[in-house]
């Protein structure tokens, strides 16, 4: 098992790396005019993060297809639209969290203005970087098509707007359902999505995956509310206890941290049982959504 | 004179009607759940505005092409953008601006979370209705290519982050042209782009109205200026005598109103012998830009 993990590790960190390089690539110096924008935005991009979504779309894809720098760009767009919504969420307006990927949040090093900027031109950044893909015209479009889509005002931006609706209220658990679903799901649905679009996978892949995304999502959704509970701020590398203070809507508070816990094993058992028919290819993917019930950060 | 005023007026009329109503039917209704972000999007879209830079696409377009419903998405698509930025803009954390359009803003009613959330959910609405419009998708790929990089980092979020540094700092000439350039100058560029390239326009035809747009821009943001310094602020639907407040960089500031509106008029001139070329078909874009120099809000 710890043999697996390792394994796990190299690999994150190795397409973490490709993801890097494409973004550093596509990105203008942290020296250009005007220079505070691009500081910031590349302040907030190359804070840490393990590039999960990206992660998941490049390992979607390899089921289906072989590997190809061609797909970067659009791995990279995704981490670059969930680092727009990590700076806009922080921002006092919504969270007001001073901490993000173990390190100051941008709008506390750049100021509340430049955040909000600097979270717009990421967003725009990312749409640009599918745009540049060498990726067919009908594929780009669908891919833009469904960012568009899930992120919007029906999909992660709902997500948020109930979130903020929910604050200190008594919800019930369609509700916390709902918000889960958008505001995490989303983005990791939409990663698997754009791994099956670029692979061209069958319809019947795509269902299978898509199911895989949701159950994955939900867990991840229900271990980071534990983690908020549970976990040591800097290990997890962002501010803990805040869901509690703020009378946030989890599922630990609906349902008690030992519940929700078995709640994700459940799911994650199920998705990894979704892999099965894909053998060897998938066991990134496996290992992957097990990490998910054992993080620390 | 006055009769071809009042022909203008009818119809800027005639083609806000026709935004309004493809807007209307692409929006989810106001009480679409979650309610309040849609009902956030629908009062600072609908609050007024004279669609002007879907009025340029339109124009634009129909020098080369006849007109036709299925570029009224893109012609929306202008109008969302344009209202995003208005959105963000009028935020405390940018220009704290409380009315705008002869309402209050945005952030005003629903608060500064939901405006947020409201903005950027109108940008991804922008591109997906030009995702959504009947259009080639070579022709479509483009236009959101120029979309993303007039309004990124490097087009009107430069000019943003440029204006924000310079608020209260003495500034050349060179840094007003940077600001307005990239402010206001982008959007009415990029209405012009999106009308040459919907309307398949020449190389030597999109250069023309490159040209003429780059001179209205320039004109109506010296307008502009001047107007928020004798402007009328119940005519003119947003706050006057904030630049002078804050001591933004603007051309009166810099050169006085009377160089600041000699300029413009020269502007305005130029703009309109590019036009020449096109005889009967351009007279509206030829009033439009004339409106700029009498425009009392």
């Amino acid at each position: 098992m710890k043999q697996k993990r390792m394994m796990l590790k190299r690999d994150i960190k190795e397409k973490k790396e490709l993801v890097n390089i494409e973004m550093d690539r596509f990105l203008p110096r942290k020296d250009e005019y005007p220079k505070q924008i691009h500081k910031a935005i590349r302040h907030s991009l190359f804070a840490g993060g393990k590039r999960i979504r990206p992660y998941l779309m490049i390992h979607t894809y390899q089921l289906f297809a072989k590997m190809t720098p061609k797909i970067l760009p659009v791995a990279g767009a995704l981490e670059m639209l969930h680092t727009y919504t990590l700076i806009h969420d922080d921002l006092p307006e919504i969270d007001n969290d001073d901490y993000r990927r173990g390190k100051r949040a941008c709008h506390i090093i750049y100021g509340s203005n430049i955040a909000l900027l600097a979270g717009d031109a990421l967003l725009l950044y990312a749409i640009e970087a599918i745009n540049s893909a060498e990726v067919n015209d009908k594929i780009k479009l669908q891919i833009i098509r469904e960012f568009c889509e899930e992120t919007g005002h029906l999909g992660l931006i709902a997500g948020q707007m109930v979130d903020i609706e929910s604050e200190g209220k008594k919800i019930s658990e369609k509700v916390v359902n709902y918000i889960h679903k958008n505001k995490t799901g989303r983005l990791i649905n939409l990663a698997i999505r754009f791994g099956c679009l670029l692979s061209k996978a069958s319809e019947v892949d795509r269902e299978i995956m898509q199911r895989f995304g949701e159950k994955i999502g939900l867990a991840f959704q229900i271990m980071d509310d534990i983690l908020d509970i549970e976990g040591d701020q800097n290990t997890l590398g962002k501010s803990t206890g805040k869901d509690e203070r703020e009378k946030k809507a989890t599922y630990p508070a609906l349902a008690g941290i030992e519940k929700s816990r078995e709640k994700a094993e459940k799911l994650i058992e199920g998705a990894c049982q979704l892999l099965d028919k894909y053998g060897e290819k998938a066991q990134y993917l496996e290992l992957l959504a097990r990490f998910i019930l054992t993080r620390k950060f």
